[in-house]
This record gives structure tokens, C-alpha cells and sequence, in this order.
């Protein structure tokens, strides 16, 4: 029986990657409201060739930036793009079905969790701005568990909860981090269709469009196959 | 006769310490609603002791307060601490009279300027987040200039804009920081009584107590002195 429910959080909970495309947007548009000299195009260019570099976690890409355009006293433009990132980020929103969707699955009995890749402060906040904290009995965090989601990921995430895998679903947008790990050591797998992935096969128990699904889907995964 | 006024940013364009102290307050309500089992007055009390020792831009008073709590995965109540200090410290305002004050300064055909301590992308940061940053032909902070605000800041800030000391009036809400380096160089010196060291003694040519005031100060001070 199906008791558990872990949840991916960027692309699954909220549209992480439609906010993090938008937040860099809004930080070239201030950038450029506040006197640079250059086209849209060509920051976004070279904004996108450190983020490549860096990766998104990184802290100095709009210090980088103003190094790679030659601007000089650059303080004004960073502190305009930093500022204007952060409106955005801090406005994020969950998928508009998420938050009753998890009041439903509380009071059905479920007990759910995260299981999230990225730095564990980040994740808290994002959770924590999405007004869906409260829902969750633990947030396991990958830079609080020292590994990647993975396997052993899983592993120590359901050793330290006491769950069988058998009675736990992972719901997530990428095959690669969500499903297959879980899959692998015997937890039943959501693969919900949203973010950049949602085009890409899977493996999973079941695919959704809508987060929506998930009691009638948990449900049937329940009395199906247990 | 005075052609250009230089302003400090913190208790004189805002009220920083009050909002420096809700932010605080607010941060350690949220880590209550987070879960902490501490009274406001021990967090309170425990935080204060730590901006005491590492100064208020340290970025890590948080997480030193949770370890100092003895509190284990501390993410969560960082995040909800963070998020709240943050989301107070962006709301910051002007004074009621500045913005319109600056404007009809600007319109009277005086050249404002920023001369402040602090980290320059920080400074930059809250003048945009209070909407008043196009009224600055330039800002000078120490963190870019390479010393606090002193007779020798002053100094390189006149070079570099090219005008006399005595065509030149520092509006501050500090002695020490605002007023007696100004004037020991030559400048012209209005001494604002906002902030913590309102009621100070000052050595300023006038006193005001409200920055609407500063017009016909200026106008007084170019035609009695001059």
C-alpha cells in the first residue's frame, strides 16, 4: 500500500525554469535601463555563455558580465540586475493545482516529502516563497545528503524515514534525476509532463500532464500492483 | 555659490535602521513559525550578539545564530530567516520628502550627488530599490573609492567631480562620518536630525529637521556666505 509520496521540486512543484529564463530577462532589462550600452541580444549571448560555464548556482555572473562588456564602476549595473533577478525569483508561484492538490493528499492520510537536488538553504526557500512548506514531513536536500539524487540517494532517504520502497511513489519532471533512480531501487515512479523535459520518454509507472492526477493516479497504483 | 550637493545615503535618503531592525524582527518571527522553540527575546538577544561581533554585513549571522542554538539541519529556519530579512529590506522607502525634494533640486539646477559608506553594489541596490537613483549625476562609496568617508574621501570625490570645496554642501545625519570631514575640507555642511544620533551635537552650518528643508537652506547658505 502505497503510504509516501516524495517530490521533485524545480519544474515539478513550480515552473522553475520558465522564472529562472524570466529573471535573467528582467536583469538585462534593468541593466540597460540603467545606461549599458549594448543590444538584448548580445548580453542575454554572453550572459548565457557564463551561466554555461558556471553553472546557474553561481554567484558573480553579472560581475562576469560587466568584466566581458568592459564596463567600467560596474557596481550600478549589478546591483540593477541583481535586484531585478531577485523580484523575479522571490515572486515564484507553484503550479496553480499544486497547493490543493497536496491539502488533498494530506488529508487522504499520505505522508509527503522532497527529495531535491541543489543547496539545501535554496530549496528551503523556494518552498518556503511557494507557500507549500507546511505540506511536508522532511525535505531531503542533495547538498544536505552529500550525493546527487541517485540510488543512494534514495537508499538513505528511505533508511532514515523507515519506508519500504514498495510503498513509496517519487513524482518528478526528469527522467534522469526523478524516475530512474527511484525506479531502481524499487519505488513506484510519477513522471509528471512539465518543463524543458516533458517532450522526452520514460520508464515510469505512469505519466501525467497535470499535477491534478496524482491521488486518483496514487490510487490506482495502490490497488493495482501491491 | 553652491552648485552641487552631496547626500549619504543611510538615515538621511531612508530610514535604515529602522528598517535594519524590523528586517531582524521579522526574520526571527519567521524562524519561530518555522519551528525554532526559542523565545523572540533569546533569539533576539543571541543575533544581536553576533552583529556585534561581525558587524551587520556579515552574510552568514543566520546560520551562526542556528548553530549557536544548538539547531540541527538548520536550512529550513536559514531560509525562513533570509527570506524574511530580505523581503523586508526590499520594501525599503525614501523619507516622505525626498523624492520630491531631490526633484525640485534638480529643477533648480543644482548637480546631487551620493557620497556614502558601505559596499558599492549594496549602496547602488537601495538607492534603485528606492526609485531615487536618476536624480544622482554619480555616486561615490567608499568600498570603490578605497577609504571611508574622511577629509581624504572628500578630497578625491572633488577632484574627480573638478568643483571647489565651498561650492559644495554635504547633507548628513552623522557627525563623524557626514559633517566634520566635509568641513574640514571647506565644504558647506547640513546636519539632518534623523536617525539614531539625532540628537548629537553637530559643528554642520545649519541644522534641519526635515529634508524639505533643504532648498531654502541651500539658498541661504549661497547667498549669506558666499
Amino acid at each position: 500500500m502505497i503510504v509516501s509520496i516524495f517530490f521533485d521540486i524545480d519544474d515539478t512543484l513550480f515552473p522553475s525554469s520558465e522564472f529562472a529564463e524570466l529573471a535573467r530577462r528582467n536583469a538585462i532589462r534593468a541593466m540597460i535601463e540603467m545606461g549599458v550600452q549594448r543590444s538584448e541580444k548580445d548580453l542575454n549571448g554572453a550572459l548565457n555563455a557564463i551561466i554555461k560555464k558556471h553553472g546557474s548556482n553561481y554567484p558573480r555572473h553579472f560581475d562576469d558580465l560587466c568584466r566581458k562588456m568592459g564596463i567600467k564602476r560596474p557596481a550600478r549595473y549589478v546591483a540593477a540586475a541583481v535586484g531585478a533577478y531577485h523580484n523575479t525569483k522571490t515572486a515564484i508561484q507553484p503550479y496553480p493545482s499544486v497547493p490543493r492538490t497536496l491539502l488533498a493528499l494530506r488529508e487522504s492520510g499520505y505522508r509527503l516529502f522532497v527529495a531535491t537536488n541543489g543547496e539545501a538553504t535554496k530549496q528551503w526557500d523556494k518552498l518556503i516563497r511557494l507557500q507549500i512548506a507546511l505540506f511536508f514531513e522532511d525535505v531531503f536536500v542533495s547538498g544536505e545528503m552529500g550525493e546527487e539524487k541517485s540510488p543512494g540517494f534514495f537508499q538513505k532517504v528511505l533508511k532514515k524515514t523507515g519506508f519500504r520502497p514498495k510503498d513509496c511513489v517519487m513524482v518528478g519532471d526528469r527522467e534522469d534525476t526523478d524516475i530512474a533512480p527511484a525506479k531502481k531501487i524499487g519505488m513506484r515512479t510519477i513522471r509528471i509532463s512539465t518543463g524543458k523535459y516533458s517532450g522526452t520518454l520514460t520508464k515510469a509507472d505512469v505519466r501525467i500532464d497535470n499535477f491534478s492526477e496524482i491521488p486518483k493516479t496514487v490510487a490506482s497504483l495502490k490497488s493495482g500492483k501491491d
